[in-house]
């Protein structure tokens, strides 16, 4: 098991690592559907801290550590400062101390890397105006549950239509470090940086996987079993405006019927959701029988799941429980509980 | 066992099945009040959706997941969308695989309706401006705690007075339905609308009760059990000002101990809560030992209770958990947790 | 065991009372440090009313009312209104039907005080313009854990720095009721009133400690065995422009190292936190070895599960379980759910 406490990027862990976090979540999925909840998480506090509002990801979080036994605490934007008054090495410091385990949905991703630097407990990376790892965990939860026939993850082609989001930047770094093909389809203006190019080119170089940047509709979809695609605007930002937007991607980067067409004829449609239908993909394709987008939504919860596990397990590995100064703590408060007689409260 | 699997109207649903609901309810607060929680809900995960914030019906439900060993997560106004940038239909499905039940406070009726009607799970109306369904299932209980000596519920008279809110129209839909003697004493303007009148009339045919609209306090007043009141503004519509409102409603139906003493000699007095004191109600009457309002308040858990419990149960039996496939699964997930050297996270 | 119902004001207690509850946070801390969770709280529900947004305050209570089986809600400002549209007195009565303890931050002192009165079930007061005495119970944890070798707490001196924050207030009154030594170094004019300082002469002559306040740094350090301060401008009062707050304060009353080596060589310094670094106190000095600040936040923590276990425990007693009552009204119950075919539910 690694010895990386956070999940900040998927770029720390290796192949397998990640296939095992994977493999873990989709083993969970199955309990959970079966009726069987295992309870890895009980008596853990997970703290939720969002500087942007968020449906899916703040729910995932909080259903999954529930289902497992524990619970998460909601800070909402405005109701926890990072780098406000006090510093976030301090109040990284003092989370610490108060909960288990953190996530954080950042506007800048040097706040989530403060935070995991200073923080003792596992820090989990929620999203940043850099990546969304989390997602990408899910993703290929879901490309696994729908894998064409007779393939293995290792032998698809991923085409990432559009703007380079943050969750095309961590599509690319799961792609590519898993030995997939990737492709992004998108204006070269509106393409992965050098700096992304470069890890996909070094990720590729270990796994054996493809990379590739283009304008090409016909090169892209060649072939291709997973056609995704995101909004056309960045979250963080200066949005553009509709028109501005439309005149860049639309019409040739909306993903049509006919786009997918062009694709393996077993070709799956993702998104990350929300989607704005007609903009980026029109309702046909994101309600065709080929569209997994909300299988791919559920799976959010799938890889929370396996993540909060993860990590949770790593951090408590550090310190395993005594059972000898356990039984005697336990015998201690009983006794105090008896003198003020409060012992009671157990009986229930 | 009715099939509807959501909780939108009590008009959706036969006397018998209300009853039904009502009698689990007032079975639970027993338990729980005598110290036995029944865990019913254990590690199920309750959405609240509110476009409008609540103190009373956020609480009850929040501690009614709790109390039955589930949970209840808080989507405040602005947190969730219903219909922004993300369609009603989109958010229904999404929530439908992150959690396993909702409720919704609505500012459109319509917003309630479609989100049953996309989403698989089910889906409880915690108010809209259409009515309040989960208000009128805890008055019933309170009514049946309250009930007149030697009567039954089909004995009683109850009457609202005021305007006709969301509050009368489902006062009224539940005691007609019922079979009770329905009257809403209110200025013509402020009555229940022709469609209402309707349903009244409809639900009378069937239960035998009997449903009117009369600006006559006397023959409002005249043998009434219940005397019911809500404040004289809408939270929905554009509201009046204070001196408006006066103007239409003061005197005239301010409930007061007098108004009180043409009722039965055993009346009791309503509020669903808050009270806007030396308006609709007066502080005489609001304490009087007539006044049943606070518990009235508590009965929101009740209600919430029961109807959490019916309508999970009724999601529940249609996809009854396979102990084979479920035994199956568990050891899958045991296997891998040995492998990844976790599986000492059970032990606490 | 005390009879007082609410947490208000250490002042209501008796040192052994307040020592109890010390003690009892203290078993808790190990046992749960141990691994051992004490289910005390099962299915008890904790309503935390916030008038101010808080982090440290919120995220101990939840995480406590967890870790002790229970559940908090967060009625975050904006969300519950005390005193608004609805009275304090009727918010007071609902809240407790619908949950089993209350904490509240307010803006005013006498809102809490009002709430506690009217509330049958136990309040907390978790800061008001007057106190912060949950804050001063994990202080004493702190000093406890850190005691100079071979000293008792009755043979400390604990000198505040600064400004007479509700924090300064409620050291004052947890020192002087143990019969420690108090200091408030700080200016004249921004020391304890006349009221707060009749309340410490009043607990020295009981206890047997000391009071000073004094504007003499040589004769506030000499000996002392805390250092304690708090940030320069107040929550609650129209808070001083950063330039007037550093001509009263700075530099004279501002913690440095070069402060700290005039107290006992085995000196501790603490901080209720968020710090304004380089304002009331240095880095050199918040980071330093002899800092126990952040220990101290972590106390928070500590305080509260003591706290709530203690108020809850008074208020269980009131109401003991009847086994056969809870048997009966659980068969019941079970007969109700086997006859509409839902006691699969329990099965889980």
């Amino acid at each position: 098991m690694t010895k990386v406490k956070d999940f900040i990027t998927t770029e720390d862990f290796t192949k397998e690592e990640l296939m095992n976090i994977i493999d873990l979540s989709l083993k969970i999925k199955k309990a959970i559907n079966a009726g069987y909840y295992p309870q890895l998480l009980k008596n853990k506090t997970l703290g939720m801290i969002f500087q942007q509002s968020s449906t899916r990801t703040r729910v995932s979080f909080e259903t999954a550590m529930e289902q497992l036994g524990g619970h998460a605490q909601y800070l909402a934007p405005g109701q926890i400062q990072l780098g406000g008054h006090e510093t976030i090495e301090d109040t990284s410091v003092v989370l610490s101390k108060l909960v288990d385990i953190l996530m954080a949905r950042v506007d800048k991703h040097k706040s989530v890397n403060d935070l995991a630097n200073n923080a003792t407990i596992p820090v989990i990376n929620a999203m940043s105006d850099y990546n969304h790892p989390t997602q990408e965990m899910g993703d290929l939860c879901t490309m696994i549950e729908a894998l064409p026939k007779g393939k293995k993850l290792e032998d698809c082609k991923v085409v990432f239509v559009g703007d380079a989001t943050q969750v095309c930047t961590s599509l690319m770094m799961i792609t590519t470090k898993i030995g997939m093909d990737f492709v992004q389809y998108g204006p070269k203006k509106y393409q992965l940086t050098e700096n992304l190019q470069e890890i996909a080119k070094n990720n590729c170089k270990v796994s054996g996987g493809s990379f590739m940047m283009t304008e090409d509709e016909e090169k892209a979809m060649k072939d291709a079993d997973f056609i995704y695609t995101d909004v056309w605007y960045g979250l963080y930002d200066a949005e553009l405006s509709e028109e501005e937007r439309l005149a860049i991607f639309y019409p040739k980067y909306q993903v049509t019927d006919e786009m997918i067409k062009k694709a393996s004829k077993d070709a799956k449609f993702m998104h990350c959701l929300p989607a704005s239908r007609g903009e980026e993909v029109t309702d046909e394709v994101l309600d065709a029988d080929y569209s997994i987008a909300f299988e791919e939504a559920g799976n959010r919860l799938t890889a929370m799941r396996g993540l909060l596990v993860y990590f949770m397990g790593i951090a408590e590995k550090q310190e395993p429980i005594d059972e000898k100064e356990k039984e005697m703590a336990k015998e201690t408060l009983d006794d105090m509980l008896r003198q003020l007689d409060l012992d009671f409260m157990y009986k229930k």
